[in-house]
């Protein structure tokens, strides 16, 4: 189903870093549905949450253990999102890092809860705690691609990357897993993702790099525009490598954990629901990167470009609504310069002369389709991500509880 | 297929409007397809249009026309939109205007033409001038009914109504017709409405009126977010009865154009592509009106909030997270209440402790479905209409050009 992904054949293991995958028993009965990940003491750890007001206890339990010195544990659940579950929810999560931080000896508030899965159900705490002790023993070093199946929910593919580079010729390794959005799967809740490094970095650096990274990555992507209450993104560094990150290394760590995160978050649109086609928007020539956000959201989110697309139709008229109706002030049409693919659109705010259906057509048959936007208004930029909107799509959606 | 709609028997004539229907041919073959609407002299007329940037040629000829005196003529054709036509659609739309001015003795800014259909086709001026003897010859003020029909692209019900109320003991009548919203159809283009009175009324007041009910009735509706390039409101007043709306009047009068528009807009949600259920998003206890339809549009449009209800599933989760992304500040989430019909879904950001699956079952299987947010911050509402989101919904999207 997933549009040209496949799963990866092996990961880079992270010094520092080690997994346990089991069957907690939680929802599922013939696959793991719980993950263990131990980071070596002195590892940092940085994150980044949904801004839905409405979020899942464990997100409340993260960000208030990450004010706490530096996380020891991640323990990540699929099969429950222990979201609109009240005070009970909140006091499952804690119970479920206490319960952790004594077998794994360290303070509660070094571990960090994860859930995914069904929404308003509670935590069966008794079963997660039940199995940490087979967990704590199978904690492996190379347990990463295993790890990316455990937290899957709907996903029809585990995503997951490793990818090396270099700072002034020493090697540092980054490896990444995630899982479907939750904008994708908002019941199945939450878009999760975690990547490890073993760079040497500080900590405060670290947070710097995801919130400007996870701005040209995860939020760039959009299925259908909903958010999750469970939403996460962790990136951890255990410094295991000694390769210091300082100013001067820094952009090329940056980019690297680009190019991981990228991955993953082109990934989850890959195998967003029901999609066959994945859709770049590109829009240009805008007078601020936040216009240009805007008028790529407004394209990818109409359902009407969506279904269009879907069908392999070059309906230009509604990729021009779209923009049209784009939330920006005083916008010329007639500076609006419009391609699909290498084909030329509309060309000052009208179909271009060269233009003809059979060219339109050609590009939207691919399975990659790319929509360029210029405006004409100045030298920002902005790419959004999506996929097409198919019959699946209200199938899944529409069919996950009956 | 339109969810509790039915086409009217009558509908009451206008003193000092006479329409005609006639086939043009323009895409068609055996149904009429061009309307004609005469207003006697002195007639006032107010008009609101599309906010896409992208606009219709005829619109742009309308908002330009309507700086000139008052119309004497409406002339709207189906099947051809006249937009992405560039300056030949320009030239085509004000040749319609001044060939019919010569036939019907006025100026050609005082006719407004409008347009509804297939995007980027040049509109055929030839076939429409060659009908308007007809048209003028067949002028009847009983002929609104059949003009419901004529204006239609993919509705599947004619969509009108007629209203009296008294003014001071006096009787005036309105009556109104609309085709379906351009954000459903946005390729057989365009939501049109015409909306004609025997009141006596200034033009200032009249636009007032318009802009207020335009804000309580057409800019509530939404099915999928998309606008169109000519969607156009137009409130004719002919002052043909002689009762004056002056301001002591202007409450009922504006109360009765309201409730006419209401149930035009309504209609067309009714009517939405594939729409199987009608769905009322109440929002109360807002700080503001703009922060009620902030939140009211965030949940209309969630396509995972309107798979689950063509599903019939009471889903709240999808509900209480597209509250939660709704744009609006420090959103309390631990002071929102959430009832679905009379079931009492959220209470305090959390399930109620009374409500079961059910009671919210039962709810969902209803063709009218009303979502009832107070989010405990002020005394603003606003109440969005929407549909369901359903197969029909791709099925007619992706195949309407293949």
């Amino acid at each position: 189903m997933a549009v040209n992904l496949h799963a990866p054949e092996t990961l880079l293991p992270i010094a520092g870093v080690r997994l346990a995958s089991v069957n907690a028993g939680i929802r599922y009965k013939n696959r793991n549905d719980l993950l263990l990940i131990e980071l070596e003491p002195g590892s940092h750890t940085a994150a980044v949450f949904t801004r839905n007001a409405f979020c899942a206890a464990p997100v409340h339990v993260c960000r208030s253990h990450l004010q706490h010195g530096n996380p020891r544990y991640l323990l990540i659940n699929a099969g429950n999102a222990n979201a609109g579950t009240g005070e009970p929810g909140m006091q499952a999560a804690r119970e479920c890092c206490e319960q952790l931080a004594e077998q794994g000896e360290c303070w509660a508030e070094q571990v960090l809860p994860f859930s995914t899965g069904v929404i308003g159900m509670q935590l069966p705490v008794d079963k997660i705690v039940a199995a940490l002790p087979e967990a704590l023993a199978k904690l492996d070093a190379n347990g990463w691609l295993e790890a990316s199946r455990t937290i899957m929910t709907t996903d029809t593919v585990g995503k997951a990357i490793s990818r090396q580079v270099e700072i002034f010729g020493e090697t540092i390794t980054i490896s990444g897993i995630a899982k479907g959005a939750g904008m994708i799967h908002p019941n199945m809740a939450t878009m999760l993702a975690y990547v490890a490094t073993d760079a040497l970095i500080e900590k405060d650096t670290l947070q710097r790099v995801l919130n400007a990274v996870v701005e040209e990555t995860f939020n760039c992507i959009t299925v259908d525009g909903d958010t999750s209450t469970n939403d996460s993104l962790v990136l951890m560094a255990t410094g295991s490598s000694g390769v210091y990150v300082g100013s001067t290394g820094l952009a090329v760590f940056q980019q690297a954990v680009q190019d991981v995160c990228l991955y993953l978050a082109q990934a989850i649109v890959r195998d967003g629901e029901g999609a066959t086609k994945f859709i770049s928007v590109v829009v240009e020539g805008a007078a601020t990167r936040a216009e240009a956000r805007a008028v790529g959201n407004t394209v990818a989110l109409s359902p009407l470009v969506k279904t269009a697309l879907f069908a392999s139709d070059p309906n230009w008229g509604r990729i021009l609504a779209a923009v049209g109706r784009s939330p920006v002030d005083a916008l010329d049409v007639g500076l609006i310069t419009i391609w699909l693919g290498d084909t030329l659109l509309i060309e000052n705010g009208e179909p271009a002369a060269s233009y003809r259906e059979e060219l339109g057509a050609a590009e939207t048959r691919q399975e990659e389709i790319i929509i360029r936007i210029n405006l004409g208004r100045g030298d920002a930029a902005a790419t959004t991500w999506t996929c097409d909107f198919s019959y699946d799509y209200v199938k899944i959606n529409a069919e996950y509880r009956s």
